[in-house]
């Protein structure tokens, strides 16, 4: 068979493992025809292509990024998307497009295999660990190192000196991040999307701390993280030049607002783009070479319209329908059973 | 409640969290007292405790070890030794023991439960992750992380030299290491106790690298692996001055018959020990920190005479019965489906 | 000997190895008897103290901070901090005070030598590698380590986005970590305040590599970096709600800058403090565990208004005279024949 | 110009840093063309060659190994070596040749010099840093680096058994690595080849630590020491079935002989080939960048016959017949001074 493979949404460690999985078993064990797109839906659109062999990924596994580059977009985009994906396919001769990518991509895939009857498979990636029908997305264990890793670091610090630290990590939609990194870090307490927060209970737990003589406290916050309506103003301090949002916005604050609340030192430590770049532990290169071998064993069983994915200890699928138009939220008995007891 | 604790077997990476999770949970919601008994079941039979608190745990979450100390020996080595459990126990005023261990303390536990009707609940411990009953054991994750940094370094050495290197990892049971250290570090074999391996193939297979121009190969090889009968004979060289088996012996036996049957320059390299050590990946903090919460849990509930245990993504429990005598292998779908077609 | 000893100015990965290594040798060799005084000149004007024997330091050497706690502050900000100093120094019988510090406890130590006779001896301590009279200050290797691996990280994800990274590490006044970072990193371009920048020059590299098909860029900025004047005006928007700069100024503007003029995808990543955090590494430990030994030797060597130092490979001491009010500024050696060779 | 360059001996973290650097000063300022020779001396004989060029040695910087390939042996084990040298030199249009090797390459480079006029120049390379001439070679931080992390995981399982564990590193001649780690992690005692050393003082160094009650200790052995004479038998038993002397002979008979002699558990850790591969540290990758850099300097200004070395904090360059035929043996002032105060 001939396959078409793209990787899309944001850098995710394990992406190159994949691809070599993909190429390995599809090469080796079926004598399959791999063809990557080069930078994601654009590559489709405009046939640019690079050749997906044992050959071409050696080397590959413990490197982070994407051989094949990655971008946002969307076929949806553009009126003639969907027939440049078309005709993409048709001239190149593929059979089967193999689609690695976060929610975004995955919506895209969902809607070309329903309403256009292109094969797709897909193959869930993103750091954050937030997407439905899959325990584990690859990169995930990664960032949650990374950060704890650096939070280890910042204790010594916070101790040293008698600070309150803000750590700010990624995780806009869920706080998967902040709740694992937070319980592998020994955090003081975690902020994430899923609950907005109160500041002035953060500010007491602190303080309560402190009466205890214990006077450095990490705070970790998900990038996405909001305080419950009417505690803070967030205000427009951290809209930047350009109307965006500047990254580091809830960290910054609530470093602010801690220091000025509590009168103790604070500081921020925004962890940003280094959660998803580089090698990829062992745990997400053997997860994300399992998710290639399944995903084109997927395409060989004619399993269109589907995501490969991790359900318990075990590979399976989950049709791509159930998973997309959602974030799958923290799991509860992390957050509320787990973390809430060592917080504080 | 007043609880006791022990950690026994070899040290594992994420003992302390578990200890920590125990004395966090235990203090804080249930008012527990807890009290941690010196070198495991020694001891338990001589009385040397020390109180486990949140105080006397702070700052050990990225601490490898156990503050207890750790020692093998049973309670059933002594003709005693069980009287003096429950003589223990009952003068301590315990009404549940904490068993953390691998096989070998699950066993003692299970006995003591069941024939002596000591109320005990087990947490399964084992870099080695063939305990029966869990998905996954809290030190696994490290040690496979430990040998696939070290499987990256090997990698620029076995290619600038042209050579074969043999890792020898951990597992005298099972080959749980060897594989997902394997997988994650793209080795070219992998030899497990679980299927005695042949020689000839493992050398034809780097011969017919090497024909494609892959001059450099890393097999990674579990310590309790062993060839096929009657293919190469191991003798009695690799027993040491005591009558031990010497730590390394298959991985130096297996590189000097690859170098004498192929004639490629091969190196042994045994990683031994430093992958039972030191600090714990955020992953193996978290399963430690869960299992910790549960077992207290489990203690209030009663649920004595079982294992807490990750089953899927979720911490549950399993009786003890279920899971003591046996070794759990690697995971077929991991080895044979995975595994073998990434090795040569 | 009774001999005091205190860390002063902001946490620096090697401070408990120095510690260490003066407990060690002044009580197993002298005799000594060491007293830590806690927060720096606040502890010695308070008179709050803690022995600092070999047992009390035990296991301390990998671990980041300091056991004595750091806190900015002089005794010269009191109307009677010196009289508070000599009081302290001879109600605890003290004949010397080792002093470990960046500039401003360095500078303090040396008016107390020179304007009040109090007997000190100097350990410079700064990741930023600026001090005056030495090589080397222990806690520069390993921040640069860490914006390193920084830095071998976010290439992953500069590559698969076409991006440019803005690395802001630390640096207020010397571009040593920029530029040692940079070298090893593999940076476009290193950005330090010895050398106020072109932003101009700094895109039109960015482009040719563009146009000779590099997509992908790494600028490394110590936070201290200005622009050349009249180039950008940096502005008001990098002040906070407190008036402060904010950490991350000059990276974030940077980042916007380049983005806006050079129409390239460009995302900021500001390091922050696990620069200066955690474990330092094995040359850290040793650097730290010589300049202690010799700080010691200087006090029984009567050595009194001098800080121990690196010259060469050789540990040498020098008077802190020399030392004080200054900046030592990046080796030109590095950064014009080296780093400037590797960018672009 | 047109220089030709080779990496000789054992893999060494850095190698490529060194070429990358040669490639980069050499095509960018020089405007030379650069020829990499396949498998060292080999190559040269054989002719086989590879474009060294900023292009190919893209990406290279944090990459272990080396590109070019190395091997042992020498054009002088050859009746026609040296003829064969001066050939493929003139056939290739060589005007020099830049030598990057241990003691074996540079000696071999010196008497090509000295008795043949081959224009080369010398780039010192050993992770065992006891080349004469330079106060660093590169690949020494890392060895050290590695050798460090392992005795840190080492340390928390020596004390949760209390058991004794013995480190073997790399050092055959000079016990650099061994100090150096050994000052860093923490040892109780580093036996290295410079001093011989007394079984008996070992045990009872051990012994004494446990009587203070310190169960837990670490030695650290290069792999070159050896017993005072007399003082216990090597014998024959380390000898493999192929006659060579078995790496980690001297860490197992260490760790057998301590255990035999006081009774505690000991453990032979041998790290092996780990320590030379791999990832250079980010202070390797500068001073390989350093080294490069010079000695793409010292062709163009005929400076041959020389080594670039490191002398204090500058490059400088030493007469290759200064450094030839012997070793450089650990600096007393850290082996006496610094580490006999630590170990025990």
């Amino acid at each position: 068979m001939r396959v078409g493979v793209l990787t899309g949404g944001g850098d995710c460690p394990g992406l190159n493992a994949v691809l070599r999985a993909i190429a390995r078993k599809g090469e080796r064990v079926f004598g399959d025809e791999l063809v990557g797109f080069v930078d994601a839906w654009d590559g489709v659109m405009e046939r640019r292509t690079t050749p997906l062999t044992i050959e071409t990924m050696r080397g590959s596994l413990p490197r982070g990024g994407t051989v094949l580059g990655t971008r946002r977009g969307s076929p949806f985009d553009h009126p003639d998307g969907v027939d440049r994906v078309k005709t993409a396919m048709a001239e190149l001769g593929l059979e089967a497009l193999i689609v690695i990518g976060g929610n975004g991509s995955l919506s895209v895939a969902c809607k070309l295999y329903n309403e256009h009857g292109i094969p797709v498979v897909g193959v869930p990636k993103t750091i954050d660990n937030d997407i439905e029908g899959t325990d584990v997305t690859f990169g995930f264990n990664t960032a949650v190192q990374i950060a704890t890793d650096a939070i280890d670091r910042l204790h010594t610090t916070a101790e040293s000196h008698d600070r309150v630290m803000v750590v700010e990590v990624m995780g806009r939609h869920s706080g998967w991040i902040a709740t694992t990194a937070g319980i592998a870090g020994g955090a003081t307490a975690v902020l994430i999307p899923e609950h907005p927060f109160d500041i002035d209970e953060v500010c007491e737990r602190i303080i309560r701390r402190h009466n205890r003589g214990r006077f450095a406290s990490i705070i970790v916050v998900a990038e996405g993280a909001t305080p419950k309506e009417g505690t803070f103003d967030v205000g427009e301090r951290e809209i930047d030049r350009f109307g965006h949002v500047r990254l580091g916005g809830i960290g910054n604050l609530l470093a602010s607002e801690i220091g000025l609340r509590t009168g103790f030192e604070t500081r921020p430590v925004l962890l940003g783009h280094v959660q998803r770049g580089g090698t990829p532990t062992a745990y997400d290169r053997v997860l994300s070479t399992r998710f290639g071998v399944a995903a084109i064993d997927a395409v060989h069983r004619g399993a269109f319209g589907t995501m490969v994915a991790l359900h318990g200890a075990e590979i399976g699928e989950t049709p791509l329908v159930d998973v997309i138009g959602r974030t799958r939220p923290v799991d509860p008995a992390l957050y509320t059973d787990v973390a809430e007891i060592f917080f504080a």
